[in-house]
């Protein structure tokens, strides 16, 4: 068999800053919503302020994330109205999408909190309904100690030049292949 | 800018059954654990029955996840000795690991939970303190309700073909190459 690494947490820890870092979740894979709310999880566990919002969920949305980070007092917030790239009213989707950066912004730059999630966020911006341009300045911006995870397939390169960690879920295979349906509790 | 799929719970859902899933986050990149804990928290948040088993992680690991999972009631349950592949014990890492599985297996036969998660199972593996044959023969062989998520990196071919749904966690881009260490809340 292969030699193989150990695992991340037994890796040799580098000298440096400690600081709020830039992550990013892309890839056509599972796991990037899920990873950033595992980060999320972790992050409080620690005690710290987190705040996760979603960009493609309506703001009533009651998956199982939901109904737990409400049970641990984690703010989740959807910020959209279940649009689509295939949305019929592409101005609402836009005028949304557009609201919604106005409340991620204003918490990012506010530096209350440790962890931000941007969950989704990646769709908005390849839609073209919220420009590249502010979202990269405010990140740049931010205060030094806040952690920001933002997820999303094909995440523009310019966001992801600015990141301090990127990981592609890439998809090895998918169980909606082999015509095996959505999995409550799994997959919402 | 280029046409991208909408996200994932937007996917068509095809026709089938519905049953326990079988799923491998492996790669070299970050997420891997993440992502189980998101799935467990999410199928927690459903009211289904999780059970978390870390293969390296020592009984009295206290990160954030544990912290959390705690808070939450979902009993999480390192089964390791801190060891790792440059173990100077390989007669002892190799006993935890069999004990460690002889409990993962009667979990996950036994089909009380909806959800067990084998974090980190791929290491003793590699490493060879566990044989592969009767992990895939109890994963064949476990009640259809039972979903199982398997964590590590190189995880073994024969257990990505017997997977329902594989995902590569590829690393793009890691903070500690820009010399930035291991963040407590992020990282553990």
């Amino acid at each position: 068999m292969d030699i193989v690494a150990p695992p991340t947490t037994t890796n040799p820890k580098p000298q440096g800053e400690r600081r709020g870092l830039l992550i990013v979740h892309t890839g056509n894979g599972k796991g990037k919503s899920t990873a950033a709310f595992g980060l999320a999880l972790r992050a409080h566990g620690r005690g710290k302020a987190v705040k996760v919002y979603q960009f493609m969920k309506v703001p009533s949305a009651r998956f199982g994330e939901h109904r737990v980070f409400e049970q641990l007092g984690v703010p989740i917030e959807g910020l959209g109205d279940g649009f689509s790239w295939k949305s019929h009213d592409l101005e609402h989707s836009a005028q949304l999408a557009h609201d919604g950066w106005v409340k991620a912004e204003a918490t990012i730059r506010a530096g209350e909190h440790f962890l931000v999630v941007l969950d989704e966020v990646t769709y908005p911006l390849r839609y073209g309904w919220l420009p590249l341009a502010p979202v990269l300045q405010a990140l740049r911006e931010r205060p030094p100690h806040v952690h920001v995870v933002l997820t999303g397939r094909n995440a523009p390169d310019e966001l992801m030049a600015l990141a301090d960690t990127v990981t592609e879920m890439a998809q090895v295979k998918h169980h909606f292949q082999a015509g095996v349906p959505a999995q409550r509790g799994i997959e919402d």
